[in-house]
This record gives structure tokens, sequence and C-alpha cells, in this order.
């Protein structure tokens, strides 16, 4: 059985590569997405690609942290559209067979900080590295 | 030294208890504590104690899940204020002595799904129960 880290990074290359066959390999037939903010889940494999196959077009990938052991991890990833980058944080659960059996995915968005809290923070630009 | 997950426990537990002193102890002097969706930077540990210190009271926090190995780990926490509830996602780093030298953390929002994945999706009730 692959090592978490190594099939999530599977998983990730495999939907930058819009390579949803081997994207399936990784999932199990009752696998659930689920969608915190929007309340939303998909339940299935099949459903899943679907959703997948049908989402609008123009988007890149590239992972920035994969951290997990046993059956469950968390990947940091970024996306990029149109020059712009967001992140999304996912979770992931794998079955007994190693397939990815729960997905639970965040997709932060900017905001303006509140405040009261300038003397302690310093603010960066848009665009900046983070570390990683 | 102690798991990485032992080690983001006793962070948010030290969180939950608003006991700054235990919390200053897992963190490294000059530990960064970033937020991307505000673009806010806090540099050291005496800084970002004062920040926690200081900042408005009414919440609580419970751990959903911990992930991670060696020397990086992520958490979900679920924080309750006033009676909603809202995840946050932090990553971690450990320095070589084990303690938390960088905190990147996301507050993803609640938002209201696209149009066109109907037919793919569930919407659940809000503060139905999630998976962790």
């Amino acid at each position: 059985m692959a090592n978490i880290e190594d099939t999530v990074m599977a998983y990730w290359d495999a939907c930058e590569s819009r390579d949803w066959a081997r994207m399936g390999m990784l999932l199990a037939d009752d696998m659930v997405y689920h969608l915190p903010q929007t309340r939303e889940r998909i339940r299935g494999r099949a459903a899943f690609l679907q959703f997948n196959r049908e989402y609008p077009g123009g988007w890149h990938l590239s992972v920035t942290r994969v951290t997990g052991a046993g059956r469950q991890a968390a990947s940091w990833i970024t996306v990029t559209v149109d020059g712009d980058q967001q992140p999304a944080v996912s979770f992931f659960d794998l079955d007994e067979a190693g397939r990815i059996s729960v997905i639970t995915e965040f997709w932060p968005e900017p905001y303006e900080p509140p405040a009261g809290r300038e003397h302690l923070v310093e603010r960066y630009a848009i665009g900046e590295v983070q570390p990683a």
C-alpha cells in the first residue's frame, strides 16, 4: 500500500493532467466529497469524476504542501486562474485498500483584516511568495 | 522530542485554555504566523502571544482533526462564537528542537455554490455534523 502522501500527490497530478481515468483509480467507489463552505456533498466516484470533468476550465494547480500519515492527510494547493492565485486546502481519508474515501475541501477567499491589530502585524504584497 | 500531532494538540489545548505561558513554551522565539487571506504576518513569539491575548473574547475551539508526520502537520479546528461555528485550517512547521516555527492559517467563510452543478451535489443543513 502506497504512502498516503504519495497517493495525494498522485491525485493532484491526475487532476492537473485532467486524467480522470487515473484519478478514478485512486478513489473508492463510494467516496464522498465535502465542501463545508457551501454545504455541498457529492457521493460516489462516478459523480465526483463527472463534477471534475464538467468543471469550467482554464485553471492550473500546483501542490504547495502535503502532510499526513497512516490513513489521513492534508494538502494545500495553489490554483491559478487567469493569472490570479488562490489556495485550496483538502483533508483526505483513505480506506483499508488505500483508496481515497473522503475528501473535505476548503476554498479560503481573501478578506480585509479587522481593525485593532496593526501594532502587531505587517501586511505583505499580493503575489508575494509564502513559505510552504 | 514529542510527536508533532501531540505538539499541535497541546498548542490548541493551551489556546482554548487561554494559557499563554504554556502556549509560549511550544513556540520558537522567532516563530512566524501567516494569514494568507489578509496577507498579514506576525513575527516572533512575543508579538504572537500578545496578538492572542488581545484577541476579542467569547470564542471556544475544538480540534476536529490533526494530521502530520516529522516536522509538518495540519489541523482543522471548529471555532464557536455566539453559537455560530466556523472552521479554521492551520499548517504547522516545527524546528529541530520540536518547537513551532511557522503557522499558516486559513479561515474559510461560507459562500453560495456556483450554478450548474445541482445535478451532482446535495446540500446539507447548517450545523449538520461533518465527518472528521
